[in-house]
């Protein structure tokens, strides 16, 4: 009996993550993801427009979670206050998996030109979902843009850290992410 | 006789993109683009991979005049002087043309969401060339990313300033992208 059975979605992004690794992004079909999960083409394709998106899946999800978390800050928070609630709020929603899949994605963006552009258009978005969430607490332009862009770095920067931390190293996602954000905070008040 | 007689590559930009705003991106083949810019379908291949390269033309040149002018900077420079460096020397190199395309293709990308992602990906490629200039100048990261980061939002909001001005303002891109860039630096003193 399996150690925990991930719903169809899961196993869709496992299978073509284990594809991309074994065999290339390009040589991989959509038909050997949704063999490899376990379910039809049908069933792939009502979770992902194409299998360049089950690289990219969850993004919605995340920018909502950013977006609500700097929404949900108290009213003094600053701008930089407000993105470590949006960080958290989206940390704590990534879990074991997303861990464990992290240095493999990497991989198989690195060798795509195409999942480049993907993931590029990810962090934009991103990006964009935390700027618009920072100018509707009031946050004026550019600091609405600067702030979330230097969330976008914290992000980032934490979930690397995460994912290549021994599994023995207790430190959360979170914690990652929001010394990473001070980090680039105190480097913000330093540029000169 | 033309007021001024661009080469083919310049020709190829100002058909692709009077043929994107005339008929929408998706519609418009190679072949339209090269026979309204007078010269033959393999001078287009000459020149771009595919359409969609022809609205990012400049990336390279653009990331290495940065690049250059970050590199050029004063010793004693701070990561943002290091970066004014960088986008005076970028500024520079864009004329009437580049004015004249920018709402054109701004609105090319806005309708297509392949635009969209090769686009992205131009802007991180553009900030990965300031990253890697300021890191090769001992500026330490996450401020090299920072700096970068404030460099991309500066010439992106500097230029877009510049080509929505009325054309007997004689500001100049540089100036703008200075202006933008000084922005920048207070709010990050800022931020909080």
């Amino acid at each position: 009996m399996a150690r925990w059975e991930p719903g169809a979605r899961e196993r869709l992004v496992i299978a073509a993550v284990d594809l991309f690794t074994e065999q290339g992004y390009d040589a991989t079909k959509v038909a050997e993801i949704a063999e490899r999960a376990g379910v039809t083409r049908s069933t792939f394709f009502r979770h992902f427009a194409d299998k360049r998106e089950v690289l990219v899946a969850g993004q919605e999800a995340l920018s909502g979670l950013l977006a609500e978390g700097i929404a949900a800050a108290p009213d003094g928070a600053s701008p930089v206050e407000a993105v470590s609630a949006g960080l958290e709020r989206a940390s704590n929603a990534m879990g074991p998996v997303n861990r464990e899949l992290a240095p493999r994605i990497q991989a198989a963006v690195a060798a795509s030109a195409e999942l480049q552009e993907r993931d590029a258009l990810k962090s934009v978005g991103l990006a964009a979902a935390m700027t618009t969430a920072l100018l509707d607490r009031g946050v004026p332009d550019p600091a609405a843009h600067l702030a979330a862009e230097l969330g976008l770095l914290a992000f980032k920067s934490g979930f690397a850290r995460w994912s290549a931390a021994n599994r023995d190293d207790p430190t959360e996602l979170a914690q990652h992410a929001q010394v990473a954000l001070e980090e680039l905070r105190a480097a913000a008040a330093a540029l000169g």
